[in-house]
């Protein structure tokens, strides 16, 4: 009998929620191109998309945006689990673990009453930031800083984690990093959280859950690894040299090739443009170049093979200069993505069915149990 | 195109860990019948069993019980954690918090290299179970007790959250109680172990993800409502009305039927026996009687449809003169389930494949963002 391994190419839901045609490098959020979304809207806005389905009408929006902002201010026990908490934990096993216990603080926390799903998403999208920034500061062993609500929701995560107002443009760029990661489709991180709201766990558990399925190496931390690699390099001369090893020795080039897009990664090319407007305010750094220079001769090499930068060749050199540890990048993808995992889990359980799929068995039957004393 | 619902009939792993025979009632770990286990074994060989695929030698036994016992000490950080959570919070959340954050106590959490599972595997048999312990003491505010390393794994549990040292018997009961909820091949939980784990996320995130969908109440928790439903009967006289009533609003029987058995579940029988072993040492009580002459009447009018008991009908009953409040009873399950799901992630892996499915999209395309002022 047939396994089904890693489900490739099995339909799990029927979506409107985003859209990806690989050959022609697009990917609409409930049917906008995201290139609209990043030039015209905000996370914020964009997760309020993703999560119901329109646009917010301007009070909704209004609304939507302070009750986030409500949102940011941590409570006594959860800010003191933080100092508990040994410094090295990872970032990603901090948010696994204090999404689930945030449920005790929301009363509307039942999957079946489209009521309650406004809370869960407010909450989440208001601490989760918040928790990563003061995790930043904590492990290192850095004041805290309060969030400052006359920012924007992205200027605050900036400022919390590094301690410094950021310029209008880089909360800008930022933001427009987290609308890029917001949403795309089934993967494991997606799959699992709608595995786990069918059994109608609530949103926090399912959240927790597909952040548990994120923190893995073969899904987020890509662009981790992207820019340990770059930031390695110590002159553009020896890129060509170095691509050309790897290829030899059949590595896969961090930051390359997607399952999906079999063209330009439409986030990717979004990416690259905003690292241009970020380099000219910044007046440039090694890692922007050695990227370029990467980029343009990794692409001599793999274009043929319709092997190009995906969304984590740049976003990692983004984070960089934006100030964020590397430690922290896969947790960054968790913040923006709570917007597409709490969109699966409400379309989900509009249709709730449990998942419960089958497995083959290939072991023996009818053994007998054997005592201790005659075990070989 | 077609979208599988629930993966219903979909197998996604080869496995050897268990094995059910819904029509003829059977169910195998490694290939030895549950009620070979349920006579010879205890839970600590059975999870041993369930994980390495062989019944331990003597001196592995003894090392992996002293291991177990080892990690029942909590670090002070976890233990000032539950000091600091809301009293309120569900057992459950609790487990899926603490649960990733073992991680950073362990230094071998590499899924790729088949040494370090047991080391998660012991840490999280050994804590566990007082983690659910103290969670029951500290959450109703009283005294915390100590692990008696003198007791047997089971004992100690019931100590722990009781308070009281056990009789053997009842020490006993409960360790079947745990064999019997070991595993049950890929349901809702453990295949959510197995895709969180197929991204190489470590099996302390692996198994707080299963956590998260075991919490729904579509998965674990039924014994709770079985509970529940028979506590509120006051007089066995009253119950074939109450079932009546029930079949007429065509409400189902908690406790009864089973997707996978059309026969007597198994593990509902072994209960049940355990349940007179233990009545004939407690003197019986109310419970016990409510719940056998609901079975009986029940039984009347659902074997035609091939409905019986099912491992929920009787667990909570017997949960309850153990003396564990019914709020904690899915945690018992999440404990004595640590097996199954380190078992199917252990397997997993060592032939890794992402879990990636697809979706079919039903939603718009190319649609235009519209600027505020322009939504309706």
């Amino acid at each position: 009998m047939k396994v089904y391994s890693g489900l490739a190419g099995i339909p799990v839901v029927k979506s409107s929620i985003s859209y990806i045609d690989g050959e022609r490098g697009i990917l609409e959020y409930r049917g906008i191109p995201i290139q609209e979304l990043v030039e015209h809207s905000d996370f914020l806005e964009t997760a309020y998309l993703l999560v119901f389905g329109k646009l917010p009408a301007k009070e909704e929006y209004t609304r939507f945006v302070s009750d986030v902002k409500e949102n940011q201010y941590l409570d006594m026990s959860v800010l003191n689990f933080l100092k508990e908490l040994p410094k090295t934990t990872h970032p990603m096993k901090v948010l696994q673990s204090v999404i689930p216990v945030l449920s005790a603080y929301d009363k509307n926390t039942d999957v079946l009453d489209p009521q309650h799903h406004y809370s869960s998403l407010v909450k989440m999208l208001g601490q989760v930031p918040v928790i990563t920034a003061l995790w930043k500061r904590i492990s290192v062993g850095e004041n805290i800083v309060e969030p400052d609500s006359s920012l924007s929701y992205s200027e605050n995560f900036l400022y919390m984690i590094t301690g410094r107002r950021p310029d209008p443009v880089e909360g800008r760029v930022f933001d427009r990093c987290l609308i890029l990661h917001a949403e795309h489709t089934m993967n494991a991180s997606t799959f699992t959280a709608v595995v786990a709201v069918s059994t109608l766990a609530d949103f926090y558990s399912a959240v927790s859950s597909a952040v548990g399925s994120l923190s893995g190496r073969l899904h987020g931390g890509a662009n981790e690894k992207v820019y340990q690699m770059l930031s390695k390099i110590d002159s553009p001369e020896k890129i060509p040299a170095f691509i050309d090893r790897m290829l030899q020795n059949k590595k896969r080039i961090m930051g390359f090739g997607h399952r999906v897009y079999k063209t330009y990664d439409p986030r990717a090319k979004l990416l690259k443009k905003m690292l241009t407007e970020i380099s000219s305010l910044k007046g440039g750094s090694r890692l922007i170049k050695t990227a370029e220079v990467f980029e343009k001769e990794a692409l001599k090499r793999l274009e043929s093979k319709k092997i190009y930068p995906n969304i984590d060749f740049y976003s990692g050199v983004l984070y960089s200069i934006l100030g964020i540890p590397s430690r922290f990048y896969t947790s960054v993808f968790a913040m923006a993505r709570i917007a597409g995992w709490v969109a699966h889990c409400k379309e989900y359980v509009k249709e709730n069915k449990l998942f419960r799929p089958t497995q083959v068995y290939d072991g023996g039957h009818n053994i007998h149990y054997v005592p201790p004393e005659k075990r070989g």
